[in-house]
């Protein structure tokens, strides 16, 4: 399954924070190399390290540093390209490096189009099966490939034996957000200290939160996407902690599960072998805890390389079935990491070589 | 209305956060001066202010200083006692001094029981109508009030109009508490410094808020409170804010309100006359904010001289009707405030003289 | 020594959150009216309330909030102008309405100009003395006043007195300073949520806190200032705190005190009657805690309504001769507070009528 | 120099916070095994899994926390004790231990005494020649070797090769230190949110910081320690940070140095060769920072593992002569790593085998 040799590597929109988060996770990586980073017209042309405002621990790595910007809207050669770039700019750049290269993008930009796959690999790994018809539609060569909103992100993975399990009707969710959320400068400390922000992005984060679950626990049917049915009402904050989404989950299902029926079907998930395989996966999608008081961000979201979806609180609902809270590292697994294990996905499942 | 003379007050419980509350509150109050303060056996006996850990701004007034400390289990010959008792210690002090004296009590201890009225002024002042069946059956002199758990009462005041106008059925509450809701020391500073707790109280929280605004919301028949009959499913969280409860609220009502019909109700909601006259009842029970990003806790907690509920994001529920986001002070009218304005109401009723 | 009718105040740059603390602070002011709020291109013309950010509690008050934006470069007919702009923009603007108006500047730029007072009225009232050669120099029949840097301001109220009784020779000061400091959006909450910055400003701080303090200490000969001659040494951070600066001092004096004497002079000292007498004027100017564990931001900056520093931990020094800890509130008395009590000297010197 | 099997190592103190950072430091060490844990007569008999309060990350790990705890007062037959005492317990406690065993002790109690070594071992590695007079005058067949205050570790780091390099004679040391320095539960929320306190311990830990520099920068005649002759000026604060403790120095040397010499000889500090090859040692004791906002606690905390100080902002000092911010992680290097590191060298002296 692994590559006989590195595959180079470009990540699009390399100094913002998700972009720093990427080149943070691919250092010693065993099946890729920083091959090209790509920024705007301000950074094109200048070493990486003299432009940078790195906002993750200590400084990027000295080799990173020294390497040139290049612009985003040139492809270049490379076997992947991971996109940090933003919503607008993926627009246009994104489907100019698909024509080549398999992108991996954590923009929403694409993510709810019909024939772009939304991809977590522990949870609809077979969503890849879209791009034979996204090449021939297109007449790409290469392929884009698309990881969910950093809350979706752990819901959905905590979602997944459930929906099979107990089949998933209904869903409130209430989430606590992370700064880093919001990228860098994002949140204005006057904002956040000593206080709660009531929404996010205007109400776009919610209908994110409704819909892209939807696609992830969606089916294929000849190369095209049936979205599972269920109805979700989201409601978003964003609190003073540095990293890791919390998400309070109250279900409805079409069989309601006992708590500890919902217990063993988190407690028995696992990956499809090939995805437990990746380098970047987790032991555990789903970690279960049973302390009254967990899951927490700081104590939780470092999970499995922060990779892993923590469960606590499982308990029956006064007004629907079963509650729940489920936290992720949404810098992580909900974004830098996201991008990354769909582009293993994709090296295992040969679509790249 | 006023009472002729200033009624002598006692705080029960002087010592903790919510007794320093009601006297920074009662500092210059046109009708109650403070002529006692509780304690406990450790604190008896001393000056308050050499024994007080004093957690609001500044320092307690020179004169509250300078008295000396009473035992909590003997009833003094004042008019009102506010109590800030922990619950154990209520259990048994509460009647002792309601033998006597009229007991504003801030301890969930007795707010459920069938006798005991638990009132927020602006939302149901007719349940002190509970009191002349309380006497009789007690053969007390004095009475026992209570007012709710601090985060149903911003909850209970945003319901009060919109269950009049449509009929409250179903209910999800997800709750961002306030550090100062724990009472000191309370929440350890490692527990909540980046960090959310999921959870309050283990459960115990949850349970508040499902049952108290069912009383606060139901109806007295001959003496009896029979419950409002709706559903609340609760989910709470600790979150590092220093003061103001947030709740984010999905509601079913019996007669479906489009969003602009619950703002009309929610604006046009006064207190009856006699409380709006109460000196520290706030100009408007609810105010309704419409920016995107509103209420916040820092900002939107001393409305009212904290004394008001701060409703915003008045939006459609795609499983429920409609979803909001309600803030309220939880030390002021979530506790001490809570008490005092019980206690002003039993003397403009004329229950206390 | 009160004006016969309300004098009419322009606020130049309004839409800062220096500006609105003025507006803040001139709400039911007894002497001043708010008769025009300035701001850049982008703001004049409209409405402020439609286009302030307001980052204070609650929101502007209504009529504030009808006014339209004016050019900050078109001086106005009105008694005073309480100037909040940039540095950069107040080099040209501020002597514009100079030359008609009593300009009163929280901007830094003409602070340590030679004819420019730098004023804290409880510490150098005398210094309005500068004005007469001023506009004789300049030909201004206005003025140009200004406060210090937000952390100077909390430092020279405690060195006042130390200064007069003792003779401060050397000074170390490091200072822990709140994020309102740096105006909106200033800190990013990423920089500073579990974190501290252990510079302002990359050393433009420092020089500030190293220069203004001499100067308000200085005295004046023949209309020219003479600064003291003291050294001081500062060392800054930024911190996640909201509000109020707090400085750990170390402090050689030509004449060693005992913290005794010190303290004894710290509790004397009184602003001259002119200066206790304005309506901003804190009843004292620096208040003296003797708890172990005080001055802190939270708990007492709003001390005098946030117009006092509050001083405490006054010990020896094993390198110098006395430490202690002063705290002010950095955007009242820091900024727009201090820059209101100038205007208020002004009038009550009658330099404004 | 490695020991040719793992020694078992006994954890006094287990269950706090301390000792929780020795377990995590201790999973899979090369040269160490965990044999017993000790905790107080409330624990004794209990598994550890079940008492524990575990406060970093995730969980403790399943072997440990089956592990049934022991009492702390009864010397078990181990190679090492890492003692996590309390100050008092560790008074009788710990010379129980060291008549057999050698005790590696993060408690304060014994520091400054004569005969006791206090080590950080890339500072003061030599001050292990004081354990056979120790030995022979207290007649122990083990030995008791402490490690300094979580502030003053990192401080003294970057003192060793200035004060090598150029003499140190006076230090003005103002701190902003973490929440965990205080233990669990240790600070209240309520007192740090949105808050700093201007002291910690009463002054003590300015004591101690004003003299464990000394006797880790002093040399050893006869087996007896002569403090260095400095004179050292605190304050200290407590600030909302998790992890980290920062302090601004400022230097008066013999030899007054440039600051890039203070640079140079910073940067070409190495710990001696047995110091650099044990198993915790960081690879730079010191790393210096040349960023203008460096080093921060959430970005340089964790550099070395958690073992480097890092420092930055050098710069000269208008009073004395050079400035600097200094910064290292006070739970491991500053407490539980400090602990295991001197452990450490004990085996590679051959002092424990």
């Amino acid at each position: 399954m692994a590559p006989s040799r590195k595959i180079p590597v470009a990540i699009l929109g390399a100094t913002g924070t998700v972009g720093q988060r990427m080149i943070e996770l691919l250092a010693n990586h065993p099946w890729f190399e920083i091959a090209a980073l790509t920024g705007s017209d301000r950074t094109v042309g200048r070493p990486y390290g003299e432009l940078v405002n790195w906002k993750l621990n200590d400084a990027p790595p000295p080799a990173i540093a020294r390497m040139i910007v290049q612009p985003s809207d040139s492809p270049l050669d490379v076997g992947i390209a991971l996109s940090a770039l933003p919503t607008d700019v993926a627009r246009t750049v994104e489907p100019l490096w698909a024509e080549q290269v398999a992108v991996c993008s954590n923009a929403s930009t694409y993510r709810m189009a019909s024939d772009i796959p939304l991809i977590v690999p522990e949870v609809n790994p077979d969503h890849i099966g879209m791009i034979e018809r996204q090449r021939s539609e297109r007449g790409w060569k290469g392929c884009l490939v698309t990881n969910p909103n950093c809350a979706s992100i752990g819901i959905v993975m905590a979602l997944r034996p459930l929906h099979d399990a107990f089949g998933i009707e209904k869903m409130h969710v209430a989430t606590l957000q992370a700064i880093s959320g919001a990228g860098y400068p994002g949140v204005a400390s006057l904002d956040i200290v000593d206080n709660i922000i009531p929404n996010i992005g205007d109400g776009s984060e919610e209908a994110k939160i409704e819909s892209e679950p939807l696609k992830l626990l969606g089916s294929l049917s000849d190369g095209r996407m049936i979205p599972a049915s269920a109805i979700i009402s989201a409601q978003v904050t964003r609190v003073p902690v540095v990293d890791g989404h919390t998400a309070l989950l109250s279900i409805k299902f079409a069989r309601r599960p006992d708590p500890i029926d919902a217990i063993d079907a988190l407690v028995a998930f696992r990956a499809p072998e090939i995805v437990r395989n990746l380098p970047s996966a987790p032991e555990f999608p789903v970690i279960v805890r049973s302390e009254w008081d967990r899951p927490q961000p700081r104590r939780d979201r470092d999970a499995g390389r922060g990779m892993s979806a923590s469960v606590g609180r499982i308990r029956p609902c006064p007004l629907l079935d079963l509650r729940m809270v489920v936290l992720a590292h949404n810098t992580i697994r909900g974004a830098a990491g996201g991008a990354l294990l769909n582009a293993e996905l994709l090296v295992a499942e040969g679509i790249v070589s």
